[in-house]
């Protein structure tokens, strides 16, 4: 029987999360079934979102049920089929968890997506020619739809969704402005990932500080803002807002431990005739196909080169997680799981 | 020599508006200029915008300017015309200020407009039927878009704007539940204008109360709210939003005293995959007519029966305006110029 690394969420966070809410086991292989297709994951994706899955209240999806392996995005072979669309050897991409094998219903439609690395490296399936980068483009194109000419904002810019947001935003003319942490962050944004002006918020703190990095780096005011984080960040965007500007709300990755992030002027939203707006992008699967195209021919022409942070081994995740909800990943966050 | 009594605005708020910012003064109508109209105003419309204006920070319209008369819709009789699209006794709707009378430029596209009194009376041209009707159509039809059987809620359900509301959201199949303070309003908005609940924000006046008020009134959660009055009325229907709720913001009345009000929990945005937009009406001046007609055939047809509160005589217009502000009006509020 082949052996399986497992991590399960073991218990829910009390306040900010911690290593101690995972629990890393062991389980083996069953045998499979007809239809179903066994996977070795190569890598796992940790995103944001896993964090509110991780509390048991109210949101937009299940919680994740204790006991069991955490849900995560995976790329990875096929090394066994029972299954006559799937073959020994096939790569794909699917949702196989925080663990070393997935079996797989072949049939499910899609639990299982073959795919082609030969002009996109198998990783960037989990990035920006997957879920993060289907992210931005639905956020941008759907809701920003930024005219050529406007300006662009994103938080979390160096990320997985913010560099291609980034990409996306140039291709269609905008004049793009990130914000990151640290003048490391802030230099390869502006170098290499086509970023018209990084903010660093590490050196503008508050609502006052990040209002007047804003209005320097967006002299024509803001347009669009595509928001990862929440918090004070918003409220200086809201000050810099062009009438009718539009605000795609992700992820409001400051509010995740449990305390409220209150906007601190909602009728700037009256005043700037603004558009706020909400959205999970496993809602939107009638994008996907258009989304996907586009995010890999600029990735196959090296028009978006998204760089990533590979921690080693299953039990280095939840580390490596910790450390992504605190921004100390440089763009996107896996996990390689073969060694 | 016609003499014309006037409101100015003479000084700006501090904080809360008084009646010692206005100005009392007579003028004298000067003589007609080709292409002019002399037009006597029946009623002043008081409309909570007109608070905004009298301040000079930035805002979506520019300032109400320091010793001119006071802006604001009203409806009268044309008593001398040098146009020939206009006739001593007709009856026009137009922006003539807080004044007894103005002189119009009768080629002017949209200043000044014809109305027929056989089904509606001429006031109603200043609310259900004029502005404020087209406010609520507006933020119902084009941004909360509701179903029929969708839950929709209106703050100030007994104003110009809640009660127009009211209607409109019948008419399309929805149920209906209005914000009003009192019992007497309350009453009034389920006997007379069609509300199936209405919540008297007296009894529930912090978050919590309000939450399970509309727990209550709203069995199966809020699609859609249409924001007259900011504050914390707005975060309680965040806490009872359905996922892809709809919020039309129109009016935050409660903070254009200049304290800002924080929404508490921006994150339900995310988690409720809302939208929030405000809007201007004068804005979207191609969607009045299709909306007047519907208005005034609900008028018309004795379905919207909309509420007037008169205060008499020019001088009364800044105390009338100041109860408006604090909720004394019930319904719409206007000031008969003539005698």
């Amino acid at each position: 029987m082949t052996r399986n690394q497992q991590i399960l969420l073991d218990n829910r966070p009390q306040g900010e999360a911690t290593e101690s809410n995972f629990r890393l086991v062991t389980a083996e292989v069953p045998a499979l079934q007809d239809g179903q297709v066994l996977v070795r994951h190569h890598y796992l994706s940790l995103d944001p979102y896993m964090r509110g899955r991780m509390n048991d209240s109210k949101s937009y999806a299940d919680a994740q049920p204790l006991g069991e392996v955490m849900i995560g995005g995976t790329v990875g072979e096929v090394v066994e089929s029972r299954n006559p669309k799937f073959a020994r050897g096939d790569q794909v991409v699917g949702m196989g968890g925080w663990q070393e094998y997935s079996v797989v219903d072949g049939d499910a439609p899609g639990m299982l997506r073959k795919v082609d690395t030969t002009h996109v490296p198998l990783s960037h399936y989990l990035g920006a020619v997957g879920m993060p980068g289907v992210t931005a483009w639905y956020g941008l194109v759907k809701i920003i739809a930024p005219k050529a000419g406007e300006t662009v904002v994103v938080s979390a810019a160096t990320g997985a969704v913010g560099s291609a947001f980034a990409a996306l935003a140039k291709a269609r003319g905008c004049r793009v402005v990130g914000i990151a942490g640290g003048p490391d962050k802030c230099r390869y944004a502006t170098e290499e990932l086509g970023f018209d002006v990084c903010i660093d918020y590490r050196e503008h703190g508050d609502i006052k500080a990040m209002s007047r990095a804003l209005k320097e780096a967006c002299p024509d005011g803001i347009d669009g803002y595509f928001e990862n984080v929440g918090g004070y960040i918003l409220d200086a965007v809201l000050l810099r807002a062009n009438a009718f500007a539009r605000v795609a709300v992700c992820g409001m990755i400051a509010g995740y431990d449990g305390q409220p992030l209150p906007l601190q002027n909602p009728a700037l939203i009256l005043i700037n005739r603004m558009k706020i707006e909400g959205f999970i992008v496993s809602e939107h699967m009638e994008v996907w196909p258009e989304a996907l195209k586009e995010l890999g021919t600029l990735v196959g022409s090296g028009k978006l080169r998204p760089r990533e942070t590979v921690a080693q081994g299953l039990a280095a995740a939840p580390g490596a997680f910790l450390g992504l909800l605190k921004g100390r990943n440089f763009g996107k966050q896996l996990v390689k799981i073969t060694p």
